[in-house]
């Protein structure tokens, strides 16, 4: 077994993970707490693990009992004929440890702990005790699962071990749909069971609890990997390790199998929950948005929506473009559709006019064959309508996905609809808002355990085909070429420059570091006196500005310690004397390395572009338009590093102010090939130094008019405490 | 009956609904073009009428039969022995205007055409044969419904005049919700027969096609007017008249009686869509979504949403605020709801120390006693924990609604909610996203149909208790000191100046008209000389702007017309020159006015106030920040006219870019006052004579800081040409 640690810091994850195969389908099992009760949890486990058909030996451990439900019963791991490979603890909280203990004694390589009153109580004693575990469980070489959890559920080889009652009854087949989560009730009833009854199978289910060891990537790492899943479902409350995500999601991608999310935490109030509940840190959303999105992982709000995308994602077939046709006889329903999907960014193409043609012939005298397509009342009881004008559609090279409408409709228009997806090689979502008129069997439910991806409402559906044109999107930009390091980098001689620092590098040195990335910075000269200072501003064209460098004056503006735009003997000299006096006034100890004589930069673009540590996912790009747009309108998109030119081009997009930087009410387009070049570099400084940089802001990066490139006007760079 | 004019004009609408009394509830119908073929539209409307248990009499109209299902049938509607209340005629559409002419010769108040082929076929032939059913209507005192139409179902009296197959089988008890759609399958399926589904039960329903008579807004009318209907759900492709839909909302606010609205058109490929089927214009989306949440009117945007919503606006209470408390055994789905509760605009409140002591009395050992309350697993098999937790929640002061979170629980866990929110005078929306584990009969939708609001996924329960809570607020606003009619206003003088114009107002004319509205103007004088410029010029402090002022030269900018900053006697003259010599240049026809010596505001915040005219709600006021704000973020908010000084407040603060106005980077904050008032006085301007104004345009009106006023500084009349 791969010993992972999982401790591992941001942006240095460990590369493996472990092999669960035994976790997931132990040759033997151990109940530590069992009972008859099954108004405990320690008899709902063991009556559920026994009724869902589990094949391997169940040994339960109650020193109190001799038998249970017929099993013989044991007083304790040691007593056990043999090492189980997965042991659940069902005991109070203070006497899990020593259990904890005897499994490792006896070399049980998986234990889940279900029993709660550890991290999740929020106290420093509740932290210490399942730290306690987790100690426990390292010496011994055991893989934990919980505390606090509620265990999992392996469809595929039949083997159960939750309390939960959503699998009572016979059990169900197993489908392709992987689901993970924290939390019992959410994953086991909202995404699971729910998906069950909307149709899906699923493949293995895992509720982690507050994960103290093994955590939802890991569980997530052996869905992915398993041939049985083709989708896997999680709904995270907090992240632990951005980083190993990361490599999750880089190894979906590999595989083809799409990644859905649900991360709560969006607001302080969900954050103020999660946190309460699993003792989790969950980091900005905003930069969790972002990673989520350039890692493919596909983000929804609801649980409903996992399953919902999921019905879509599971398909081969992904669509190859961001357009789609409807066609419904409900024209109410069309216009419906192509309004809500416009909406959600789906673009609804004219037909070719062989396609157009061929419609037209099909529906003589009735509606328009535009699309979305009004089959009208017309094809009520037209026997071939619904399949002849799907196949019509689905062959026209403008369309990239189908979306049917049904209503309530004959059994034969639902399967004539149902056979032409299951033929297709291009997608369909089939939106069913009402029932099979002549065949009460004939429910979506059936469809979609046939594989169709059927929904009842537009909006879901619509949510469901825009995140699937996304996810095909990220996979097409797979095959693009990935990030390049741009010529001219000094890598070593910008790490020493910030192992050097013995604190916040003033903008001088912070710019020096820049220009080891390549990075153009402003024309300027550190002088020492009002003569050097003369003599710099005597070299540059125009007037300058004259700004205090100081690793202790971090904000010169409210030190008073800066003039701009001074020109002339006179003036050059008096300002350097205002400035180190302001200085001096503002922090008398301050460490004054002296006056930056700069060239004033006009007609430019204001840009900010700085780089912040994110709790989960390390080092994160921030970029956005300098001044009020940054501050006020708070218009910033966050990236991981590094980045291609391509994608900092899409980064710079999704600004709301992006089109200012196209030169509005007079002022000239910036330049953008410079600006997006200096992005690229600061995202390989992001990528290879990041986790020693604790803060880095670039404000602002002035971006001049077409083909004048951009320049550093002010930087500031705080170092990172060395990690471990 | 009343004959409403629908063809009323935006503003002036007329102030009756007609009375739609026999429409829903006749005493005897005729059916032309009835058959015994359930193929056929006439044969299935005939079948579903008579299965329904409609008890009036009932005519069969076919020369071509005896008898149709065991009725007598009628060569013609001149044939039959009483003139029926409702007529439906389901004939080609060549047949149908003769039709309508026999009922017009028979007295027949009411005809439902259900024939297509007329204004949604989008052509000239099209439009002109469905102005002809309208022309003979008219003459004839008959309101019609339709064409295009699937007529009408009405639960209370058991009368259903339709096609659908939604109502086959036993009729379903009449609930209290009206239904009013133009399409059929949408209105019928996804709303209707939905809600049906989901527990609720309807009063009346409409699909009532091209609209060409009567429209939504006359059968919602009738429905709100009904003790039968709590809520009215309507689902528009098209709102003809902003007016009546005014009035209409108005009555529901005085009935306490909400509407809840899918109205599509969102996006440009909805609004192709919704042009294609009705032939209807839609107005633009954000201005008719100001609209209706000012009228009071729940915008949603899918269909389950409607019906959604309405399981809380149903119900007599409503929260008093915005603060929701959550409790649940799944600590999980605690966190998702208080996540994306949050991210509605739904607070959580925290309990009071009573409400604290009293949780963790109930729930001894586990869980936190905060909101959201996680009762823990400790809770199940406790008897009364849910009730007793409930109800001390909803004692709590601090909150105005529960949301219990239910997922697999025990029939009688399930119970005990629901019968504390029975007795309740506090709402509570019930999440109840599994099953009850020991009783299936036990459902969503029983509870619904008790009363209960109940809902499957934690988005559309948060929505539903979001938009309860708005509409609530919106009620609580009623009570507030309506719109008052600022002092200094001249409308008589105002409408004068409009009148006499011939095309747009000069900005010096338009800032007389303003002025009307004791709109404070910049200082300025008309002058028509070098000489009498600089005389003005001296007149005011500081530089000064010039200006041309022709009613043909309303870009001045573009025109080159207008300098700006000038001082001193020679420049004043030559700039005076100059602007005369550019307008000149420019358009050498122009008429001139003169030239406007202006002063020059500084340190203003520059705002944008403007009246547009919306195809739908006729005059619209336009607020937003000059400058980029408006022209590239597109931060402009719209509202109704006229407004209160709330409410203009409320409008600016939902402007992205408010904060500015507050005073950012050193700049003082605006005076709000001023510019409250300033927004009043327009938005009286445009309820009195926003019908003769095509378009104005204050841009910029300037505000100055905190207690020194706000100036006009330029502005643009354009009269619209008298409306009939």
């Amino acid at each position: 077994m791969l010993m992972a640690s999982r401790h591992s810091r941001n942006g240095d994850s460990d590369s493996s993970f472990p092999d669960l195969a035994r976790f997931f389908a132990p040759r033997a099992v151990a109940m530590i707490g069992a009972t008859e009760d099954l108004g405990k949890f320690g008899g709902r486990c063991m009556r559920q693990m026994m009724d869902f058909g589990y094949k391997g030996a169940i040994y339960p451990v109650n020193p109190r009992r001799d038998e249970i439900f017929g099993l013989r019963c044991f007083a304790s791991v040691a007593a056990l004929p043999a090492a189980p490979d997965h042991v659940g603890i069902v005991l109070p909280a203070h006497l899990v440890p020593a259990a904890l203990e005897q499994c490792a004694e006896r070399g049980v390589p998986f234990v889940t702990v279900f029993s709660s009153g550890f991290g999740e109580v929020g106290s420093a004693q509740g932290a210490a005790d399942q730290q306690r575990l987790v100690d426990i469980a390292r010496a011994g070489n055991i893989r934990l699962m919980g505390p606090n959890c509620n265990g999992m559920i392996n469809f595929v080889d039949g083997f159960a071990l939750t309390s939960t009652a959503t699998i009572q009854g016979p059990r169900r087949a197993a489908g392709d749909i992987g689901v993970v989560s924290q939390s019992g009730g959410a994953g086991q009833v909202n995404i699971m069971w729910r998906a069950q009854q909307s149709g899906l199978g699923i493949s293995y289910q895992v509720s982690c609890g507050n994960a103290a060891d093994l955590d939802l990537v890991d569980y997530a790492s052996f869905m992915l990997e398993s041939e049985k899943t083709k989708v896997v479902l999680m709904l995270a409350e907090s992240l632990a390790d951005g980083g190993r995500l990361r490599m999750l999601a880089r190894r979906a991608a590999d595989l083809d199998k799409p990644i859905v999310m649900v991360k709560v935490g969006r607001s302080a109030a969900g954050s103020k929950a999660a946190a309460s509940h699993t003792g989790a840190i969950t980091g900005a959303d905003d930069v969790c948005d972002a990673a989520l999105r350039q890692m493919g992982i596909v983000r929804v709000s609801d649980c409903n929506e996992l399953y919902e995308t999921a019905m879509l994602l599971r398909q081969a077939r992904r669509p190859r473009g961001h357009r789609a046709a409807a066609m419904s006889i409900s024209g109410g329903n069309l216009v419906m559709v192509a309004d809500l999907g416009a909406s959600e960014g789906i673009e609804w193409p004219a037909y070719t006019g062989e396609t157009t043609q061929k419609l037209a012939e099909l529906l003589p005298g009735f509606g328009a064959a535009t699309n979305p397509t009004d089959l009208t009342a017309a094809a009520i009881g037209q026997k071939n309508a619904y399949k002849d004008a799907a196949e019509t559609i689905l062959a026209d090279p403008n369309v990239d996905i189908l979306i049917p409408v049904l209503t309530i409709n004959s059994a034969n228009d639902v399967r004539a609809v149902a056979e032409v997806s299951a033929r297709s090689d291009k997608p369909m979502a089939i939106l069913w808002t009402g029932c099979a008129s002549d065949d009460a069997a004939l429910t979506r439910e059936v469809l979609v355990a046939e594989g169709h991806a059927v929904y009842r409402d537009a909006l879901p559906c619509l949510k469901a085909v825009q995140r699937t044109m996304q996810y095909a999107e990220f996979r097409r930009r797979l095959a693009d070429a990935p990030a390049a390091r741009p010529a001219g980098i000094d890598v070593e001689a910008a790490r020493l420059l910030l192992e050097q620092a013995d604190g916040p590098l003033s903008e001088h040195r912070s710019k020096a570091l820049l220009q080891h990335y390549g990075l153009p910075v402003t024309m300027e000269r550190l002088t020492s006196s009002a003569e050097a200072a003369w003599q710099a501003a005597s070299h540059i064209d125009g007037p300058v500005a004259l700004k205090i460098q100081s690793p202790d004056i971090l904000h010169k503006t409210e030190a008073g310690a800066i003039r701009l735009g001074v020109s002339g003997e006179l003036a050059v000299k008096g300002a350097y004397e205002e400035v180190i006096s302001a200085a001096r006034a503002y922090r008398p100890d301050a460490r004054i390395e002296g006056v930056l004589v700069q060239e004033m930069i006009a007609d430019a673009h204001e840009m900010l572009v700085g780089v912040s540590h994110d709790a989960t996912f390390g080092p994160v790009l921030a970029l956005g338009l300098g001044g009020i747009y940054v501050e006020v309108l708070k218009d910033v998109v966050f990236r991981l590093a590094p980045l291609t030119a391509d994608e900092a081009q899409r980064a710079l997009a999704e600004l709301r102010t992006y089109k200012l930087l196209e030169g509005v009410r007079g002022k000239a387009p910036a330049d953008m090939d410079a600006l997006i070049d200096a992005i690229v570099r600061i995202s390989w400084l992001t990528a290879d130094l990041g986790d020693r940089i604790a803060e880095l802001d670039i404000n602002p990066l002035c971006v001049l008019p077409k083909g004048r490139g951009a320049r550093v006007v002010d930087a500031l760079i705080v170092p990172r405490r060395a990690a471990g």
